[in-house]
């Protein structure tokens, strides 16, 4: 095969092979984990490192010491674009944390829509697996793999900037090089249970949540004042209030007078709190600054596919069951899979807002499509229908039986401190209201997510099932060993 | 003079005279500023070190690497001891931030009360003096001879306990040396200003003051569970709603039903967020762990003056009149002292509550001595008076007059962002119901103050007297110099 030679450029693999350095700096595949030719638009190219600048998919790596280093790939240039990608000035949206369980599915969503995307995060995700034992009950790509995929897929380049937020040196470089017209915010420690294993992890999550959230409000006011912050907060944050539950305000008549005031918050884990700390902060920054912000409360996140995730393999979501970073409805299809019982926790009765995934990114996509007025603090409860945990046993237990699967429910002590009986009704109807067309749980969808884990089976890892960090138990040794 | 000797002591100073060590090892001074010789227990004792563990006042200085060292300074053994404090065992309070302006005042009263008294600092406020340029109006003496001098007055000791609460190790060491039945939080970044001088103070301050807590809350949980935790909050958490402001909670009717939630938050400056974040951690904690907690939502403090810290010049407490950590009404008496014009920001219709340090002292020490039960989180605002800004300048101007003053008010650009005009009335019953006799403000006490500023007229530094610290133009790049 003849080697066409570009020479503004400086990348040193093929985006679709991988194969560059084992070849005598040339690529001799064509396909490559099935991907037919086409999706390869420079098979066995030599690629010379130049000087210029690349124009897109760059990749900024943020060294360990304060002065953070740029090393930079660039893509081929000159490799297609989408007609929404090249008139995408007012569009471009960089999503913090998207490599992980949102994060990578609203990416993809996002770039595939049209919006010129960027991926920040520092990776800690895929760490925490590696330190606690566990791991996605699917095999995930690494993410410069799955954007070269996702490139080969669709043609549509989205950047990566590896880094850690809180690391303002780094954050800046990315914000003055992407110029983001609006930041999706999921780059926080997003376990409950993650947030009680031991002092170090509580302080870690509260650091590493608050701290990470103040930069990127910085990040906005000094580099992108018209940006907008849509920043994924939690259901969490309310608690079980004996009254309904608003979407971020509530209107209050006291002692003959009236005011709408931020609704009041009673979070139960260190992660759920963290969030409340950053709504506050966001709130204020949008008073005092003029930032526009909209805080996404979100549900309990099931199912794993989307769209876009669905494209190849190599673009697969992560999907957790374990007792730490595992969600409820997902573990209890592992769960079922496997013929281990359901893990309810106490009497069941704990009641929360859910969402499917695929409604997880049309609500990002929403909100970033009609972004917050300047200084406005918009809040939007994201979740679609509300479950009892026993509802949720009860349902997968059905829908195990349709498959011939013998589902039973066990009671386990609840790990956690939290009402299991308790009144729950919570507002979301702002998203309805932008255009939010729900995905509601249903048999087939259920039937699809068991499917998914019988599929995968063989992945489980027992050990990982069972609730192993209590909130009662939280002590101030760093536990090393595996949770 | 003869010299007694004592074995059984490593200090290298009298308590009394400091000149120790100039005079060959003995201490032949009988007075030292103007403290009668029977307050010095051993006039011209020749102290030998030894090797014997020290029963009180030792000092733990942390180290800055994780394993805190410990250096300890005993005092004189079989020093004199108050009833109060041989039964003290259930009487054990540590004062985190005893070093400040409230925390020193409290730790005195406390101890003057017959309470067995340890101070945690770290002294980073004094290095904020040196690093910002600006200097307490009264000369303050270092903590080492404040307790050296506090123990030759009254013969009381207060251990030391040099370190960052940031630094658990060091906090580990010290709830276990000091084993406190109550801990008095005051240690932390206190001023609004500062946290908005730049990112990195704002980092700095919500890191610091949120961590440092989170600390706490695990040292309690972990060695002295049944302690009861004291903690300083602001009545700047609440911000200025449009109805009552309650103590801590609300009761809420909502579509029918009805619930008593946390009062709704919305404060002004990274310095109140980071205690709102504080009051939400401890309220968890206190649901979880089953915590003793009282919050101190506490107003704008002035005054200087103690019982003890009127008891010794060396004892004299600090006196802030700059634009950073200067509270209102204490600026405005040394701005009338000097002749400079009343600086009121904008219109001067913000109202607070405000109180006389006599009632911070008083109102801790109800706190400490009618605890919170386990598992409650009880929530007293602190104040006794509510003023606003041009209400403390008209007093000023009236007390001033008195004196022969010529006071001008001025109104300077609000360099905060806050309402400038509002309705304002936070309840403030609870400490009263509990004992509190308030000092309300009085011209006795105004002419009081005004003298007081009067007196260290010739100290005041004009340059530090104007806000320089913008809310809205608060930026990422460090100030390196003066503010």
């Amino acid at each position: 095969m003849a080697h066409s030679i570009l020479p503004c450029c400086s990348i040193n693999s093929c985006l679709t092979t991988k194969t560059y350095l084992k070849n005598n700096n040339t690529c001799s595949a064509v396909f490559y984990n099935s991907v037919p030719l086409q999706t390869c638009k420079y098979p066995g190219t030599v690629l010379r490192p130049c000087k210029l600048r690349p124009r897109r998919q760059s990749i900024i790596y943020a060294t360990a010491t304060p002065m953070s280093q740029e090393i930079e790939k660039s893509t081929l240039t000159g490799s297609p674009q989408s007609s929404s990608e090249s008139s995408a000035k007012s569009k471009k949206v960089m999503i913090i944390g998207g490599d992980g369980y949102c994060g990578w599915a609203t990416a993809l969503h996002l770039s595939n829509k049209g919006y010129e995307v960027a991926i920040v995060d520092n990776l800690v995700r895929r760490l925490f697996d590696h330190q606690l034992g566990i791991d996605s009950l699917t095999p995930i790509s690494s993410i410069q793999n799955r954007v070269r995929r996702w490139k080969s897929v669709t043609g549509k380049s989205i950047q990566l900037f590896i880094g850690d937020i809180c690391d303002f040196e780094f954050l800046s470089e990315a914000f003055k090089s992407f110029e983001p017209d609006s930041v999706v915010h999921f780059g926080e420690q997003r376990s409950a249970p993650y947030s009680m294993i031991d002092r170090s992890r509580a302080v870690y999550t509260q650091h590493n949540n608050v701290i990470g959230t103040l930069n990127v409000l910085f990040a906005i006011k000094e580099f992108s004042q018209e940006c907008h912050l849509v920043k994924l907060g939690t259901m969490g944050e309310y608690g079980t209030p004996n009254i309904d539950i608003e979407e971020g305000y509530i209107t209050i008549t006291h002692n003959g007078r009236t005011d709408t005031l931020p609704y009041p918050k009673q979070a139960s884990s260190f992660y759920h709190l963290s969030k409340v700390h950053d709504s506050h902060n966001i709130a204020f920054t949008c008073k005092a600054w003029g930032i526009r912000a909209t805080d996404l409360n979100q549900g309990v996140v099931y199912g794993v596919r989307t769209d876009e995730t669905d494209m190849h393999e190599e673009l697969c979501n992560r999907f957790d069951y374990d007792g730490v970073f595992g969600t409820a409805l997902n573990r209890f299809c592992v769960q079922a899979a496997v013929g281990h019982p359901l893990t309810v926790y106490g009497k069941g009765g704990q009641t929360r807002g859910y969402l499917d995934i695929r409604d997880t990114v049309q609500c990002v996509e929403l909100a970033v499509a009609n972004p917050a007025k300047p200084g406005e603090f918009r809040v939007f409860n994201q979740f679609t229908e509300q479950f009892s945990v026993n509802d949720l046993a009860r349902l997968v237990t059905t829908a195990g039986k349709k498959l011939g699967l013998d589902v039973q429910t066990i009671s386990v002590p609840n790990p956690r401190v939290e009402a299991e009986e308790h009144y729950y009704n919570a507002k979301h109807t702002k998203l309805i209201e932008l255009g939010l067309r729900p995905h509601l749980l249903s048999e087939s969808l259920l039937d699809s997510l068991l499917n998914f884990a019988i599929k995968f089976k063989d992945q489980v890892d027992p050990a990982q099932i069972m609730p192993t960090v209590s909130w009662k138990k939280i002590g101030v040794k760093t536990r090393t060993v595996s949770v």
